[in-house]
């Protein structure tokens, strides 16, 4: 594995979501890529440019059900479907040639306890799980070239992760009292009906939600207790604000010693150095400047008077916090450079 | 001072910005109110209603310049003047028999020496300076009753300080590592031609500014300070996001001693039974519940696994975070109960 | 009927929607109004401040089921259900002594054929529709004082109609040809669970729907006929824009004869000079100006080019096109002034 | 000239507003386009990457001012400033080599004294116009191919040509009382400092500018005359609307023949079958379905009952409104396939 191959056959499990919409918008672009199943079974019949009328002209495929699918003979199956739906395919998959990116929930977690308490459910796919590698490229880079399945992260835990672990790994901050305050743009709830996420609750709105209770908490904390060697508790407080794409992680953590604003800056383009979608800003980021993009945009900023560091980030969460970073753990996992198709606006 | 007044004459100085017009709206529904001048010299000559067109039919007067105003015979002048303009009119009013609500940044800080580093500029109104209270009058009612200028507090601050006086009068939290994260609509930035204020660029779009430099940093600290009995140092990051109006502050800050959920709520209602606008939430506080009203929600909430505090709260930026709250306090001034004119939606 | 009452009670039956809600938050303001009911089967056990958290400390109520609800002793029941539903309620109310305003579309057509066509299901209560006015009441305020049952006009119709009428009773246009495209907000569909109304498929989307057959076009054409004298056919175009409330109008027919714009102009404040909330302005209106007010503003504009008549309107859909309309009515009804409570921003 | 190129040499003129910002997004995802200029006046010496921070990355080129640049040698000069700017930028580069795309609407209109009505100031640049060809691929793809100057289309004309051209082309409709209904996003109106496009008076906000008075008309009757063989009068309303990017219109007109609503669609499909950026829609199009896209979606329907044809249509006006159409023409002048680097979002 890790081999650059000439064509891949991709299938979309869940593409009538927005995430999954996004993996075949993405994979559409690449004329090394095949599209050989899309899968959606509420949607089942429909083709895809019915529910996203932006594909109509490139992608004219129908979505099938589950079981239409003929999922056997592709290289690598993506699976964009809800946190407790997502695993089952995956271990009905195990047993295949199929390499899996899954970008549910499902995977991530490699405490099944642990699991079911966040998620509200056991977990039923032990062979999937024992397979997966954590899909943060800037973090497990080699792990995922060679994975047979790769548990791609969170939306929430990418912004947050990829700013704090320059500064865990070189030990500048304490991995106590990490306080992280997100804000989120609605695509990042999912493809569905509710009032609650409807233009007319949403639009001159914002409100946080799930205070101290998400199920990204356990994610986040588990990477960095593996970065930091120790347990690591973390605050997270998602917040709902009225755009449609991005996230903005605001982050507060303390200072184990005191440093520059310079040094700060130079640890983390050293860091990131051969990471092709980070870019260490010298300014506050915006998320009009990842929108459709697979950037991160990180600003690290050192306040002197109390001590702290003060971590500000960016992502789109369709594109960096899903598709695009499954693209981009797809890359790394069959050979590809791994920004191929990924740079600039997607 | 203090006695119920039977009928008031205002001015307002500034009344073609958001927070002056916004007074004039709250002052044109009292019929005990007479507006005997409206002053803005950018748009002298306009009736106001041809900036603000709902006005029509309810607010037929014409802006003046300030020089042809009759400011003399106001019994209340409000000034709603950028920082550094207002004091300049207040000063020139401290002579005469009016009392003063200055909206602006100008007479919240007794320190001149951090007014100058805080907003560029020398401090030119020692006499308004003098008399000035800070109108926060959850905090300091009493004062203010009988104050012949009122400082009244800044949109941040005001979210801010309602969130952590309880706790920090309680000495339930720690006065270092505390960590204010607030993002603003953006009315807050006053009603300007301004490309970074335009739709297409704050549309889609969410980012800090002023990152630990803003201008409201040390009116949040000389308050708490001033509470706490100890200086105070916090970290205070702005973010601007793409909604008119309303302020969501999230804060952090540390725990003294283990304390339950059940408790914290009862001290925060408590603390604010006699105050008509605090309503403390159970739950996340929204925008959309203050929008348009003078209410200041808070939830605050106990992070047991990290041994923190986390207060939310949301206000409208130009009412309780500036208009509403002039008015308030313009009611304490006169006599008039402290709601009069500010129930529900305004 | 007709005579000025002290003290009304008022009971709401679909009290958890938008228009419903926001009748009970007019309502809310008034001291001679009692609220003796807010009835809402989906919601019931609720206090309604948990579905509009604005209302906390000002309504208290809990909502309740229907059967449960006791309206014989209201003075007036406000109906705010989806069409079809209405209907039942108003007939089972008919033999009591409350009089009945229904913001739904069940009592606007007489002819209950076209009724059966529009809606697509049969009417069954006659005895309210035979009682029903059409509750225009810069049309038929006469006939609203001392009417039984008022049907409240849809949200369409009246940025339509009021827009069109002075130039129809003039007989400055023609009948036919007359093109209507309206621009609504997202509330006017209603509080409810829809992915095409989340905010992700509305924010940065714009598009037409239910073009040449929304249910306002018999509504619209019956209004019309009445005034003209003659059957009127129009095209009606309703497009769903990403604000929360207002709805636009823009409307061209064909001049009859030429005219110039001072005339047209003069002909509009003529005709609207008795009615409080109509706005004639000499430049195009802006949805700003009307939210959460019960004006209608309208800009009548001759192109002498082509030979048409350009209109102009905008509305609070949830207001003027909905709850503040009914109690507008209400006013008129029982007495009170026309525009009682109901004055600048509500 | 028409012949494929290998590789050009690309400048822009304009480069910091929205449009040419997107004609350089659009450049520098070409291999086979060299990025040779960058020009902007006021932000002269700034990256671009400062202004679009999303190009941070991508684009590394630093803007320049128009006397520091050497734009001789280059194949091809894109144009985007305001009006009444550019065309003394075409005139001074017409005795050179580079062919010239004007995105600007200084060298749309042939009647100079028609454009001086229309945009306030006498036309300067007589050899340029002369040179012209009015850049409608679809409807002057020939001239196009071997134009030594293009006059990009405006947004709003090319939102409303391509839904007319069809049925006035097939005789269909009347050229008398077209009315044109048309809603844009805000980034229509360039990159700049203005009161009334600042986000907190463009959000929660709708309304009609220019009506009847907008320098498009002439554009729109110049082409639609040309068409028709006849001097067309139309009647358009541009709104503004609270969304960046996108423009729906909405236009009636007569029909001269009873026409079923197949034929029409039949019709459509036909006339644009080669038109790689044409999509004719079954249903109403939606601004989400090309925001980002090169498409221009229409949706013919038939009026049985007014006798009238209704055109519905959608385009970004920064794309096939402006740096796609472009670039579009680009293609063909130089002889790449018209779509070549258009595909798809962009």
């Amino acid at each position: 594995m890790g081999n650059r191959v000439e064509h891949l056959r991709a299938a979309v499990v869940g593409a009538s979501g927005y995430s999954g919409a996004e993996v075949v918008r993405l994979l559409s672009r690449r004329p090394d890529v095949d599209l050989t199943a899309l899968v959606a079974h509420s949607a089942a019949g429909q083709p895809l440019d019915a529910l996203y009328p932006d594909l109509t002209g490139t992608v004219g495929a129908t979505l099938t059900g589950l079981e239409q699918a003929d999922l056997g003979d592709a290289d690598v199956v993506f699976i964009a479907l809800p946190s407790g739906e997502g695993m089952a395919v995956a271990e009905s998959l195990i047993a295949g040639r199929a390499r899996i990116i899954d970008l549910g929930g499902d995977l991530r977690l490699k405490d099944t306890g642990l699991y079911r308490r966040s998620y509200g459910h056991e977990h039923v796919a032990p062979g999937a799980l024992r397979e997966a590698v954590y899909g943060l490229p800037e973090l497990h880079r080699e792990a995922i070239c060679t994975a047979r399945v790769v548990a791609n992260p969170g939306c929430y835990p990418t912004g947050a992760l990829l700013a704090l672990l320059p500064a865990l790994q070189a030990g500048l901050v304490e991995t106590e009292g990490i306080s992280i305050c997100s804000m989120s743009g609605v695509s990042g709830a999912g493809r569905s009906a509710k009032v609650e996420m409807s233009f007319a609750e949403v639009n001159e709105n914002l409100r946080a939600y799930k205070v101290l209770a998400h199920q990204h908490v356990p994610e986040i904390e588990s990477v960095l207790g593996e970065v930091a060697g120790t347990a690591v508790a973390v605050s997270f407080i998602p917040h709902l604000v009225p755009l449609t794409r991005g996230i903005h992680t605001t982050i507060h953590c303390r200072l184990r010693r005191p440093v520059g604003q310079e040094e700060v800056q130079a640890l983390y383009r050293d860091q990131y150095a051969s990471a092709p979608f980070v870019r260490v800003r010298t300014g506050p980021p915006e998320v009009r400047a990842v929108a459709h993009t697979n950037y991160f945009d990180v600003f690290p900023a050192v306040n002197e008077r109390t001590g702290q560091l003060v971590l500000l980030s960016v992502i789109d969460n369709l594109v960096k916090g899903a598709a695009g970073q499954a693209v981009q753990n797809m890359n790394l996992m069959f050979g590809f450079p791994e920004d191929h198709g990924l740079r600039g606006r997607v």
